[in-house]
C-alpha cells in the first residue's frame, strides 16, 4: 500500500468521506447533503470540498492521497468511470471519475455501492476469509454483489451481481422481481394488499393507517412487537429473499452470504433467521445449508464507505 | 499440447470413448453398453477395455497418451477424482481415477458430464469465443455448466452451476426445481396434468393414453406437427427456462449460453425461440437481451466426450 486513499459514499441524500490510511484505519470522516437538485457538476464540487475537509481533519496532504474510491447508488461503467444511471440523483451518463480528477488531481476509481459494499465486507467486515462471498443488500429495493477469487466480480459484460432484479418466479405469467417482493417497498405493498385483514395492526396505528408512510423503523417496531401483520410481510420476504439465496449459491456454490442494507440492520436476527431457515430448505446440495452460511452485515452503514476506500487502496 | 488423449464419455445406458489427436481431431471412438449392474469394478474394466480398443483402431502406443478425461452423468469430486452420486449408474463414492490409472496407466482427470459437455462446446463448439459461458442441458433432468475467464467454474466449494436444481418459484410454499417443470420429466408430468383438457391429442395418442411412456420423439414430433397439448407443454417448459437463464445472466453477465441435451436437439429452433423470447422479457440489464446469444448445442451428444477428451489435453 503506497499511501492514504479517499473514501466517497455518494448516496442519494447523504454524501459521506473519509480517509484511509495505509494500514486500513479511518483515520477523519465527513459528511454533507447531496443536495442531487443542483446537478452534477455542483455535486462534485461538494464531494471535492468535503474530500479536502477530510484531508484536513487527518492532517494528510491531498498530493499523499493515493487514490480516491467512490461509491455510488447507481449503476455505473466502473472501467470508464462513468455513472450510467442513478434513479436517487437523476445523473444519466456522468463522467463522475474525470470530475472529480479535474478538482482533485488524485486517480479515481468508480463502483456500485453495494459491490464497493460487498467489498468492504470482504476486506474488513463480515466476509473476511470467505473463499466465495455474496452481498445483498436490502433496503428501499435490493442491491447484490458477488467476490470471486478474491476479486469483485463484475462478469464479462460488466453488469453482474444485480439480485433485486432476478425474477422471483420464473413460473409466473406476470414478471416480478425480487425486489418488488423482499425490500421495503416490497413489504410496504405486501401491507397495503393485506391491510384488510388485520384491523387494529399495530404496524398500521403507527402511520395511521397509511401505508404509504410505512417506514423501515415502523416494520422493525411491529416486527419486534409481535404484530401479526409485520411478522406476515416479514416473514414472506425473509422466505422469498432466502429461496433466491439459494438458488444463488446452487449456481455459484460460495460459502459466505453477507447481509445488510437499512431492513436487515433493522429487523435484525430473528429474522434474518426466517431468511437461513427457507435458505437451508432450498439450497442444493444440502449440505451447502451448513458449509455456507448467511451473516450480518459488520460494517453496517459504513460498508459502501469502507468498500471505496479499500478499493481505492487496493488499486493504488 | 504433449500427445494424444482418451476421451470418455460414461453413460447409464451407454458409455463412450474416443482418441483425440494433438491438434484436437477426433481420430477414433469406439462405445460399449456400460452395462451397471454389474458393478463399478466391472464397468471400470469396460472402459479400459475400450480405451484400449480406440488406442488400436488410432494407431496409437497407451504410453503415449497424455491424459484420459472422463465425464460422469453424475456427481463428481473432480479434484479427489470420486463419483460422489449417479442416479443412473447407482454409484456412491466409487474412486473412478484410481481405478482407471491401476488399470491404464495414465493419468485420469474426472469431470460431470454437464461440465465436460460445456467445456466441449467452449473449446470446439458452440461457445468457441464466448467471454463467459453457460450451458444449460435439458433431457431427463436439467444439468448446467459454467466457463468463467476461461476455466471451467466449480465455485469456491466445487459444486457450481446446478441449474436444474434451483428453485423455479421463491415464492410459493412447495418448492419445485427447474428441472420438475422444464425437462422432459417435467414436460411428461405437465403433459399429464392436463391430458383431460386435451381428449384427441396427437401426443396422447401416439402412447396409447400411456404419459408415463411419453418419450422425447413423442413430444419433439406432436410439438412440430402442431399438437396443441404438445404446444401447450413444450410452451411452458420453455417460458420457465428462458426465464431462468434470465435469473443466470442478470446474476454473472455473462454473454453466450448453449442449450443442448436430447430435448433441445429434438425440439429444434422453434422450441429454442420461445426460451430466446422469454429470455429477453426477464433478464437485466434489458441490453443484455442482445448482448446475451442463446445458441443451439454444436457436439449434439458428442459435448461430453469431447469435452471429456479437450479437458484431459488442457490437462496434459
Amino acid at each position: 500500500m503506497s499511501g492514504p486513499v479517499i473514501g466517497i459514499d455518494l448516496g442519494g441524500t447523504n454524501t459521506l468521506a473519509c480517509i484511509m490510511d495505509a494500514k486500513g484505519n479511518l483515520v477523519a470522516r465527513t459528511h454533507r447533503n447531496t443536495d442531487a437538485r443542483r446537478g452534477p457538476e455542483a455535486v462534485m464540487d461538494t464531494i471535492a470540498e468535503a474530500s479536502r475537509a477530510a484531508c484536513e481533519e487527518a492532517d494528510v496532504d491531498l498530493e499523499t492521497i493515493a487514490a480516491i474510491g467512490v461509491a455510488v447508488c447507481g449503476a455505473v461503467d466502473h472501467e470508464a468511470g462513468i455513472v450510467l444511471k442513478t434513479g436517487a440523483l437523476d445523473w444519466t451518463d456522468i463522467p463522475l471519475s474525470k470530475g472529480l480528477h479535474q478538482r482533485l488531481g488524485r486517480p479515481v476509481v468508480l463502483e456500485n455501492d453495494v459491490n464497493a459494499a460487498a467489498w468492504g465486507e470482504y476486506r474488513h467486515g463480515a466476509g473476511k476469509g470467505a473463499r466465495g462471498m455474496l452481498a445483498a443488500w436490502v433496503g428501499t429495493g435490493i442491491g447484490g454483489g458477488i467476490v470471486l477469487d478474491g476479486h469483485l466480480f463484475h462478469g464479462p459484460c460488466g453488469t453482474a451481481g444485480e439480485l433485486g432484479q432476478t425474477m422471483a418466479d420464473t413460473t409466473g405469467t406476470e414478471p416480478r422481481i425480487l425486489e418488488a417482493i423482499a425490500s421495503r417497498t416490497g413489504m410496504r405493498n405486501l401491507a397495503a394488499e393485506r391491510a384488510g385483514e388485520h384491523a387494529g395492526s399495530s404496524l398500521l396505528e403507527a402511520v395511521h393507517g397509511d401505508v404509504d408512510s410505512i417506514g423501515t423503523h415502523h416494520i422493525a417496531e411491529a416486527f419486534k412487537s409481535g404484530d401479526p401483520l409485520a411478522i406476515e410481510i416479514a416473514s414472506i420476504a425473509a422466505s422469498v429473499l432466502g429461496s433466491a439465496l439459494a438458488n444463488c449459491i446452487t449456481l455459484l456454490s460460495i460459502d459466505t452470504i453477507v447481509v445488510g442494507g437499512g431492513m436487515t440492520e433493522e429487523l435484525g436476527e430473528p429474522w434474518l433467521d426466517l431468511v437461513r431457515a427457507r435458505f437451508r430448505e432450498d439450497v442444493f446440495p444440502p449440505q451447502a445449508g451448513e458449509w455456507c452460511s448467511i451473516v450480518r452485515t459488520a460494517l453496517e452503514a459504513d460498508a459502501g464507505l469502507v468498500g471505496a476506500a479499500m478499493l481505492a487502496t487496493d488499486k493504488a
